[in-house]
């Protein structure tokens, strides 16, 4: 494994609408990420997943790093295949998680989600919140907007607060979405401010597909709502 | 941190109507007490708190102190953001708690929290429970109606519950609440009997206000109730 | 505490109908037994019991003996204030308890409770289950009745099933009762068995009197069904 | 223990059906397997169950050998009262199993248990996924059906996902169910498969008694339902 130079730590747990997995799965898969940890936990839902060749793969995060080409940083990518199932192991996973991105060298984290809004958005915004007001009017300046009440459960709420333990810098970029859907379009507005931040072109087309299917999804929903409503009304 | 003289430990966590978190704060507060200490636990539920300058702030428990200035007793102060997630945690955080007030010097523990009645109380009462009975006394003096069935449930139940078992004098002190919103009208009353005590006067500007929103809130229920009733009659 | 002369270990925690209590609570109380353990556990629920007094009690768990006066058998009693609030302090509490009655040479073990039948008997029977058939056929002649299927859920089953493994002679002694009030008639008849094992003359009027008014409860239950019934068949 | 000749390891923890349950109990019954281990765990359920004869019976995972002798491969056997309560547990018991089979020499591991379709089916398939593409093409050479989506919960799961970190070879064979009641003909047509693989003539004697019953209740089900359907038609 290479020395990477003043990396950023980027971080996404499966939560609503998936946009967090989406996320980094589409960093991973454009940048050729190289895998360089699975951590395993007995505190991960015990169960298998089984691929399309019908073959199993147990539950596990890992960790993955990519090397810039362009002059700009090195990136350490850490995902998973699901939540831990309970409190105690939500710490200790996000705790190693950025012990690791640490001993690499990363001083600042990014920690993608989803904003859950319960309603459709056409273009969906990215909310965020930082461990200081300095890294969270950066990111105001290039398309975010800030938060400023209620709380971020679970994994993708501990690794910011727990940077903040570290005096790690570290912000929080949520996709807005309805939390109903597998939501593309809240993970393409996140990858969009990643990739202003992160100085990377990043390949939207597998997502563009993705989010016309989940527009479409949602027209149909929506048209299926509206004749309920006018069945309403003529009867 | 100065050496505390014969200092009380007062004690409050997040229960029904947030009774004893606006205890403690507005201690904190009025007395400008300062924070020694700050617990955290991977027991605390795993999210992170956003302020309203959009920054992040992790679950913790916190402990103040305050040095007297008018000849009285100094004061320890406990509380938190949060209950523990499990029993287990509950125990070992109260016996922190108590651990480090007893290395302080304290042998006095006053608990406050909610005493839930389900209904809505004009003048609230306070209601004490205690580690012996001229303790008890001493506080029916002030104010006081003795409980004398039932149980404390949680972190306020266990901090009474293992001053017992150090040999520590406690009491809990709990205002008569509905239950149904955070209510700024039973901290009033449990600060009242806490001023008695401690001889402080206590600055009740802000909770007075709180207390005439909550009144005007549990009018407005109240009246809307009343308006459901009178239609049910001449429906 | 004295030399014990090849005691019994009594033991019952509390379960449906409260049976198990009372009938411990009862052959303490009768027999002035000593108390000689108090046994505390964080996975005991969080919370203090209040007295009538308003004085607090934590959770606990009790081992008292009693040393026979009429040249019989001595007795280790084990009961406690409720159940853990976990499985594996279940097995860790029940582990302790036999660990204490076999250092003190028990080499029998009695545990008592309800077995559930959702109807109200006229004379609750006593059902058993042992760790080997020759003890409970001796418990079938003295007015026991086999169970043959089911399960005994937490400590009362684990308190049977452990002494199992550890080589000790056990029998679980259920008094037959509806689940559905605290039952002082499946008490007595439990304790009726066990007078008759211990050959100590058991002293029912406290349960008597307990029983009478579950009785009255229970008919006016009764009365208030048929009223219903007969309701029913007139409307 | 004599030394076992490249045995393999067969697996079934209760289920959906008790499909894996059946399964295992049947080979050990007709084998005549010989118990080696008993597994204690006090994160099984806190219980004991009451056998036919009125003694307890400790809940406990149980491990059998088995000699061929027809010259194939010999067995190691492993199944159970019941599953964990929690996830570590499951890990931690799927881990034991697995790491005394590899001790006792065991490279392959064959899990069973249920595939719940939520429909009765009058011909069974048997599902598979498997830690490798050669062992499951294998398996679909003696009739089983590939599964390539979803997941295995529980330690049925476990034990192949773990294999797979093990560098064991483990497929997880699982039965047609309905999942609504327990399902003799699931388990028989695991078993039918396992007899082709192990080369053992299987006794289905006792299942096919049992299958008709489970037949019988399904067409009385289904009657009940047809007639309901009727008089909804009629009425």
């Amino acid at each position: 494994m290479p020395k990477l130079r003043n990396p950023i730590l980027v971080c996404g747990l499966p939560d609503s609408g998936n946009v967090a997995k989406l996320v980094i799965d589409q960093l991973v898969k454009q940048l050729k990420a190289k895998k360089f940890a699975e951590i395993y936990s007995s505190s991960l839902p015990p169960r298998v997943l089984i691929r399309q060749d019908g073959t199993v793969e147990p539950m596990k995060h890992s960790m993955f790093y990519w090397v810039s080409n362009n002059g700009g940083r090195d990136l350490v990518l850490y995902t998973g295949d699901v939540q831990p199932s309970n409190p105690e192991a939500a710490y200790a996973l996000a705790e190693k998680a950025l012990e690791i991105g640490q001993s690499l060298g990363a001083g600042l984290v990014l920690t993608v989600g989803a904003y859950i809004t319960g309603e459709f958005s056409k273009e969906p915004k990215v909310f965020g919140t930082a461990t200081d007001k300095e890294l969270l009017k950066e990111f105001e300046g290039i398309g975010v907007t800030r938060i400023s009440e209620g709380n971020i459960t679970w994994m993708n709420g501990l690794l910011v607060g727990l940077s903040l333990l570290r005096n790690l810098k570290a912000i929080f970029l949520s996709g807005e979405t309805s939390g109903y859907i597998v939501d593309a379009k809240a993970a393409r507005a996140v990858l969009q401010v990643l990739g202003r931040k992160l100085e990377i072109p990043i390949d939207m087309s597998e997502l563009e597909r993705r989010a016309t299917e989940s527009e479409t999804l949602v027209k149909s929903m929506k048209e299926i709502q509206d004749r309920g409503d006018e069945t309403g009304y003529i009867g």
